[in-house]
């Protein structure tokens, strides 16, 4: 295996079988055929056409459109056609920044091709001249991905809260990080990927973050949601990336990302070129 | 102006008006249609179809396709069709580490929209706990983009020469780095462009090198291709970057890149997420 297998593995899938999702004129999802199927169930909600699925123009505001998706939202639960129910609201815009269309529950995101957020976090101490990661094996108990690796600390960005408060909120529950560490936590650049997993499409942007942490701290988890953490050389992290399935899929790519702004992915790497844009598709 | 607006002025174009350059049966250029209309005058290099040009099968190694092609460039070069002469041979293949095909003098490559790859170097100083970049003014009697602002070490990647290789050389002639100092410069990713240029299409890999420089180092241009240099703050650079037009255009890519990663460039700018894809296009 490869860095680059990890990123083609984000990126992968047949999206001949996805139509657009139209809502209040912007294309802002993708939805697989089998689902497209179901939502002609819903006529009052969803206009099923042959090359697009739209929204009921009639709705007219991002309340309308949300109560809407809702009643699908939770029939789809209710038939356990969804992976997960977190109770989230992750917010629908034509970008990051723009005006909200509609919200709709985080577990339902991946269903409709929604395009979803989060907030990575690479929590590292220079210990020397070494420099160490620490590396988070997520709760056997967790719904998605028990027992996988993870970042330090990383969270889906819900409606209603700047990615800071997000960032300092997830510090605190799943690390114990303090909010006075939290808030050193620098902005380093997003991460795109687009493709087909379990749990349907998914069309997200990570914001990753680098956040410098003391010698001595020691992450625990508030939230349960960790069940270990460890402190790891680079050449551990990177080894376990290229040659485990160890890390949760798109947690390997926040890394791939460190390790390319470090150097220690060298720039004569042979993918290096593929992986830098490989991030970004 | 924006940030994103510099991203977009090294994308720009219309494509439309160029078709795919076959060497050896693989697309690694594209050749406008006024090209096309002159390599008709030379048939036993380039085969000019209505939807490719082909440079001709026949010569079957690159030393055959080098000689050929040359024989184009000198004669394009004589009626002052290229923007300029290096005398610097240029690699063409298929990606970065793959076997050579052919090499072409570098004023050429965008002639034929063939692949070029650079590096580049941000020269930083943490001076107490603000951090300053080097920034290069262009000798006013360089042939492309005389006067203009740039990296403190920027070069062409010559066939030949490893990466590193070509940064401690560019170092020592643009900047009077020495190589124990210059070897320190730190991969940190490759940026992309794709658009037309005065000069012609430019399909651009940049390697970019983050490079820690002693507070008492004092650049000097060992070769008179540098007329100043100037150490800036990164919030005197990120207001020239976006409010004037001072930097060469791809430079701008580079120092948007620094900015991203290190966190100059804050997650919630409205632009972020396409800031961050549009450096790898």
């Amino acid at each position: 295996m490869s860095y680059l297998d990890r990123i083609r593995a984000c990126n992968a899938g047949d999206l001949s079988r996805y139509r657009p999702l139209i809502v209040a004129g912007h294309e802002v999802g993708h939805v697989a055929q089998e689902i497209a199927d179901r939502l002609t169930e819903f006529p009052a909600v969803f206009h099923v056409g042959d090359d697009t699925v739209e929204l009921d123009p009639a709705l007219k505001t991002a309340a309308e459109r949300t109560a809407a998706v809702a009643t699908v939202s939770l029939n789809f639960h209710e038939q356990g056609i969804l992976a997960g129910w977190w109770d989230e609201p992750y917010p629908v815009a034509v970008s990051f920044n723009a005006p909200l269309l509609l919200t709709v529950e985080r577990g339902c995101a991946p269903c409709f091709g929604f395009r979803a957020y989060g907030v990575h976090i690479n929590g590292i101490v220079r210990d020397g001249g070494e420099t160490k990661m620490w590396v988070a094996r997520r709760s056997r108990s967790k719904q998605s991905h028990p027992g996988l690796l993870d970042q330090i600390v990383a969270g889906g960005q819900p409606a209603g809260l700047t990615l800071m408060e997000n960032v300092i909120k997830e510090c605190a529950e799943e690390a114990g990080i303090p909010a006075a560490l939290a808030c050193r936590a620098r902005p380093v650049g997003a991460i795109t990927y687009f493709g087909e997993r379990p749990e349907g499409l998914r069309d997200d942007v990570l914001f990753n973050y680098d956040l410098d942490l003391p010698a001595d701290f020691r992450p625990f988890a508030a939230d349960g949601e960790v069940e270990e953490f460890y402190l790891w050389s680079l050449d551990e992290v990177a080894e376990r990336i290229r040659d485990t399935e160890d890390f949760k899929f798109n947690c390997n790519l926040v890394i791939i990302d460190f390790l390319i702004r470090h150097g220690v992915i060298p720039a004569d790497h042979p993918d290096y070129v593929d992986i830098s844009r490989g991030l970004h598709i």
